[in-house]
């Protein structure tokens, strides 16, 4: 169920002192091939922090020997001292492994506008290198969290064409600041199968734009958002781009939708659904915008199936549609028909954690999914006492 | 301090018995003349409310002789039922004040995705009508409110090159779906200077795109926002465009103001300032951008000074600046420098409920200032028990 479920990779999660709660907090996850071959995605903010910065660099070139992530400090925000300590940190991870600073891609998470504690990750380092082993996914899921609940990890498996079998591993951290272009949220990927870098970056960003950049929590894109895919090529396996992709769809998807489970404060889950569009683009469009309306989101957190509120977002957007042609269902009630007043909105129950509103644009034959959570009284309370 | 201020207008407010609360709903303001020029912006939200394409269609020959307008019920995705209700409001008005209904403009504001209680509103035209008088702008104030707990009033007064005075007057509800495009408002403005019609409509278009524009509460647009001036004449001050510019912008920038002020469940008015930008259209977007994030509208709710999720938000724009080159004040504290850490953030006091956040893009010399709320315990509370 994690990293360390295909061949070839080796990790471990420790304390290093850097959360007040004294829970673990450095992680670490090393390829040992034979293949190094690895492709990333990054935040789309433009006030990106240090570690993307310098990951973006490491990746450039196809090649990641090890990823070392912390916890309890997104070091973003904090100027050429905080490229440095991220600098620091890369050099003393290849240090201790024996391998080369730019082969090592390192991941920041937490409070932003702070610089990190190097009196703890230096000697943590260490720490950590030395409890790797091939079966520490588990703990480095937990060192990576945050306001997370629970770890998220996922393992997919297969063959390849000549029916040799490859595994895909992931952990993620998510919880707050979820939105497109990626969440906050650091996203390790590993995989035994033998694919080159070229496809590796391919087949990732297809795969993210719709997994990850669909998982919305609450509109805000965080400095750090890391997806990292490392291929060790240690199983023989040479899945086609295809078979690939599909099973890094089914552990991306399965890791989303664990980190909308779990973000801050939610009561729901609600997957937006958009169909009959015109284009993908338009389905996409709708449901985000849906998914980023307030009002909705806190009706939905009543219980209250409020499609007025889904209209209004729906009218905001450039999708091809007509008002009054317009139907909405909740949880299988079909509330609006043609723009107006549909079935009895007494009819939708939405006690269940889970919430599906399906949009009928009946303008195409597009469609997608957009999932987000509910606007709570705990979302605002995490928010506000907790700085990120 | 309301609509009757200017010479030759009556209005009224009375009970029609569409609110459950028993308070007043329905309102009426009249223009006497001699002129009956008038100017309207509607919302920009596809899915208009039935009296929004009424009112579009009314004032498009740059006339209007009435304002009829209820509260208790948005007549929203409604259907042709809801359109023959606006139409039939419109008759019934034009009967009883011996005008035309095509020179009557409606408006309605409440719940949407239900019909409006005609047996009501019918007779209540009656009673409205026979209220009228030459100081009822403070009951109309009151009629048209939602879940405002004040009525919003705002006069100017000014002279012409001549000498001669006029004045302008305005009532507003908003309360919550305050966004751009403008809010969930109904705005009602009145002069009695001399102005024509054409130069109504390009005063209004320029004054609301600084003002209501500019109030930005949750990001959610309505369906039936609506802001129409009447201009009666009846001052015989013919007013520059400049000068009535002047005192209809000090009109709208204050009715904002008391919009921002009183939306629901906000504990703060926060200024969203962005200088030294590029374009007055960077300005914006970056205002917009950080007025709009969930999570720094709950750090201010908390009373902490986050200006890493100022930074997050303005990153996610495309205006011209360069992330090393921000600078964040909160309250007079330049908590960020150069985009890194500033001053202590210990320093910044955000308990007045007035916030002033200022951006320095370092990019040019434009600005624009976006006015929003906090986002509180009471704003999910108020939003997901209230079905409007």
């Amino acid at each position: 169920m994690t990293v360390t479920v295909p061949q070839g990779f080796r990790a471990a999660g420790v304390k290093a002192g850097l959360k007040a709660s004294g829970n673990p907090d450095l992680a670490l996850v090393v390829n040992d091939g034979p293949s190094k071959a690895a492709a990333a995605v990054f935040t789309s903010n433009r006030v990106a922090a240090a570690p993307v910065h310098w990951s973006r660099q490491v990746v450039s070139d196809g090649r990641v020997d090890a990823v070392i992530l912390n916890s309890g400090g997104a070091n973003a925000c904090t100027g050429p001292q905080g490229f440095q300590n991220t600098h620091t940190t890369a050099e003393k991870t290849a240090e201790v492994l024996g391998i080369s600073a730019t082969d090592v891609f390192v991941c920041s998470t937490g409070l932003i506008g702070e610089q990190l504690p190097m009196d703890k990750i230096v000697p943590g380092i260490d720490t950590v290198a030395a409890a790797l082993s091939d079966d520490g996914g588990a703990e480095a899921a937990a060192a990576i969290m945050t306001t997370d609940t629970v770890p998220k990890q996922a393992v997919f498996t297969g063959t390849d064409a000549e029916g040799n079998g490859f595994s895909i591993g992931g952990i993620a951290k998510g919880a707050g600041m979820l939105a497109p272009g990626l969440a906050t949220m650091l996203v390790v990927l590993t995989t035994d199968a033998d694919v080159p870098a070229e496809m590796l970056d391919v087949v990732l960003r297809d795969v993210t734009r719709v997994t990850f950049d669909r998982a919305d929590s609450d509109g805000c894109m965080s400095t750090n958002d890391t997806v990292v895919l490392l291929a060790s090529g240690a199983s023989g396996a040479v899945p086609s781009a295809e078979t690939f992709s599909e099973g890094l769809t089914q552990v991306c998807a399965e890791l989303a939708r664990k980190l909308i489970g779990d973000a801050e404060g939610a009561s729901h889950d609600i997957a937006v659904r958009t169909f009959n569009a015109a284009s993908e683009r338009d389905a996409e469009t709708v449901s985000r915008a849906v998914a980023r309306s307030n009002l909705f989101k806190a009706a939905i957190f009543g219980k209250d199936p409020n499609w007025g509120r889904v209209l209004s977002a729906v009218g905001t957007t450039d999708a091809v549609f007509e008002p009054d042609a317009l139907n909405v269902s909740m949880n299988g009630i079909q509330i609006c028909q043609n723009g107006s007043i549909g079935q009895d909105r007494k009819l939708v129950d939405l006690e269940p954690r889970e919430v599906h509103v399906e949009i009928d644009l009946q303008a195409g034959s597009a469609e997608a999914t957009i999932w987000t959570n509910d606007l709570t009284h705990d979302y605002v309370h995490e928010n506000s006492a907790y700085s990120s």
